[in-house]
């Protein structure tokens, strides 16, 4: 199966999830927005200065030389009177725009004069005659009263939250976390922690699966519930699977999905849903799994659920195809199931800067870093058992099936930065 | 000044911090290491089969035809016995290859006999004659015993945390979480959901660099104390600074930092320290200022800081002024803090898919989101009072002082996902 039919396929799966929630707008960093925002105001709320300087009418302001009388001070916060001919406002950055104003100078371009005595008012001389609305900065510049500034399905982050907070918003509707259930199969897996590297039995292997995994759904905004390593018996597979099902909406494990694995992940899935498993034409990440588990009925009335299945995702065990697989599929899945609009990150065009003589015939997905010159350099060992290659490099090289790569090459790249976030 | 200069100054007050602390392996994600970590053993611990198959002895199985005893049964996690000439072990992927054998033979490249009871083992027929360490995992392919795979100073991200588990490590050494505390001053500042949008008073705006800031210092992995704003007034500032300086590293303010504004920023900060205003060389984003408030003996010595002044940042008020040069100037200036290596992102250089016919004196970061063409479209309002153009825009393009831009030209763009990250 290709990828993009992979992918379709599991999107067609990832309805949205029930359920929505108001949180504070500061707390909301990462979340998908379940509304469209509408601002009820302009911002700026006023015509108001860009600069230090002095508001004044252009009409009285075309001769250099000319002096006008500075009748009133404005600063930030502050409303000022109506400007009448002849005068001027010393005004600030920030400032409202007296009403008859309709151009700043810069404090640079003038010449102050101070009032001979302090009842008498200082006079500001024009050295550059002001254009029409010069150093205003207009009311609703930046958002206009009735605009959407942000909409329904768009992943919240630092900036989107000072628009929302810009318009008088101290709280938004975000979609709810999905709830994941991770657990991890295979008898040759340990914990780190549970036994020294010292003491470690022969085929035994540390499980690192469950380390990156827990990060990447913590940073998709997923409620992550750590199941453990699920003991390789038939019951406490379908125990496992049974209990996850009923509060979790995606179960998600990794090995135990290829073709021929001693394991109880097929039949136990299947024992309660179903289970298909996928061969995809992709390096690192061929054997994937999607299927459900139903739910309990009397569970989903507690817990009010819509929908009267758990999805189950079986990523393939080694560690560079789990991450890869779960960049690529997981990840569109998840915000998916959140309600985002934007799933996939925008890909670059980006020259290779280096030889890959060896036809694949799979689609292959190398794991390269950029460099200083703006080229892409390959990790050297690009075995799907070498976790070092995603910490090296700094995004993915999505090269096409039984193609080669010469030194200059043109190729499409996607960053981490971009998949992680 | 330029922002290099600035930069470099800036970052030359930036001593790591004193204090580290073991975390939870799992917990660990966008910190930054404090040791260099050094693998106990090999990744993976033996060789082992990458296929499921038969693992054979070469020497065996040059002639296609030819039929092996299979003598044994390897899962992933067990162990196998030696291998005798004429034998083959049924093999599976992650399973460690037994002593004698040389090659993995893919299952489909075999053809399976039964044997004719029970007690009559089952043969292998060769089909192609293997190479010498075909589908052999080595093992250390992916870590070497004794090798530093990774290092003091690198910022965690989910590929490491799974590597640090692979060698076995539940905890791992970071640096502490610079402590922050922000505030703005502004009488013209309102909360969000203290005053509805339509009872605004005239001046008022709402304080939307607060949110932004905090959601950027805590993506940064800092513990931020939120001081509200403080109000315009030298005795309260001057007692906000006192109190902040005794428990965190750096107090961020942004809005009263230009030259004339009308606040008691910068006399309370002299009053307690030090301040310098910068005029920066860049649009958005001129002033900016560097400061440190003396922290009181008994506190210090309360605290064990090892250092006896808290630094002190003022951004600008403007908010995309203020969101721009907490990316350039306030993240790496952080990062320092911690103790990383890499507080820069790489830059990419892409075409430019816009003509920006205007010169400006100051080198300028204009807002721009990358296209499906794997170009550079612009913001159309760059006015540094529109936060929109950075929820709209995935990156900076960083145009050198006096420099137009025409359709096509390469340009340099930084990616707000590194920046964000």
């Amino acid at each position: 199966m290709a990828l993009d039919e992979a992918l379709s396929q599991l999107l067609a799966m990832a309805q949205p999830l029930d359920g929505e929630e108001s949180l504070a707008t500061f707390d909301a960093d990462g979340r998908v927005l379940a509304q469209d925002i509408v601002s009820a105001l302009q911002v700026p709320p006023q015509d108001n200065s860009s600069m230090d300087g002095y508001a004044v009418r252009c009409a009285d302001a075309q001769t250099p030389g000319v002096r006008l009388r500075v009748t009133q001070r404005i600063a930030a916060g502050h409303q000022g009177v109506a400007l009448h001919a002849g005068e001027a406002a010393r005004i600030f950055t920030g400032a409202p725009i007296p009403s008859g104003a309709d151009a700043v100078l810069m404090q640079e371009d003038t010449v102050v004069f101070p009032g001979a005595d302090p009842q008498t008012v200082p006079e500001v001389q024009v050295q550059v005659a002001p254009q029409p609305g010069q150093w205003i900065r207009r009311s609703g510049e930046d958002v206009k009263q009735g605009a959407t500034v942000l909409q329904r399905g768009e992943r919240l982050h630092p900036a989107s939250l000072g628009l929302a907070a810009s318009i008088g918003l101290a709280h938004l509707r975000v979609s709810r976390k999905p709830r994941v259930a991770l657990f991890s199969t295979g008898d040759e897996l340990v914990m780190p922690g549970d036994v020294a590297p010292e003491n470690m039995p022969a085929g035994a292997i540390y499980n690192s699966n469950r380390f990156f995994l827990r990060a990447l759904l913590h940073r998709l905004g997923c409620e992550v519930s750590d199941l453990g390593i699920v003991p390789d018996r038939r019951d406490t597979t379908i125990a496992a699977l049974k209990s996850a099902a009923d509060y979790h909406d995606l179960i998600l494990t990794s090995g135990g999905v290829s073709v021929g694995e001693e394991d109880h992940i097929k039949p136990s899935v299947e024992s309660l849903g179903a289970l298909n498993l996928w061969q995809i034409g992709m390096k690192p990440g061929k054997p994937f799994a999607y299927g459900w588990v139903q739910r309990d009925s009397a569970s989903q009335a507690v817990s009010k659920a819509v929908s009267d299945r758990a999805h189950f995702i079986g990523l393939p065990g080694n560690p560079v195809s789990s991450y890869v697989t779960f960049l690529l599929l997981v990840r569109p899945f998840i915000l998916r199931l959140q309600g985002a609009n934007q799933i996939q990150p925008v890909r670059l065009t980006l020259p290779a800067h280096f030889d890959l003589p060896k036809v694949d015939r799979r689609r292959e997905f190398l794991r390269v870093r950029r460099n200083a010159q703006g080229g892409l350099d390959l990790f050297p060992n690009q075995s799907s058992g070498v976790l070092t290659s995603a910490v090296w490099g700094d995004g993915l090289l999505d090269n096409p099936a039984g193609r080669t790569i010469q030194k200059g090459d043109a190729v499409s790249y996607l960053s981490f930065a971009d998949l992680l976030s």
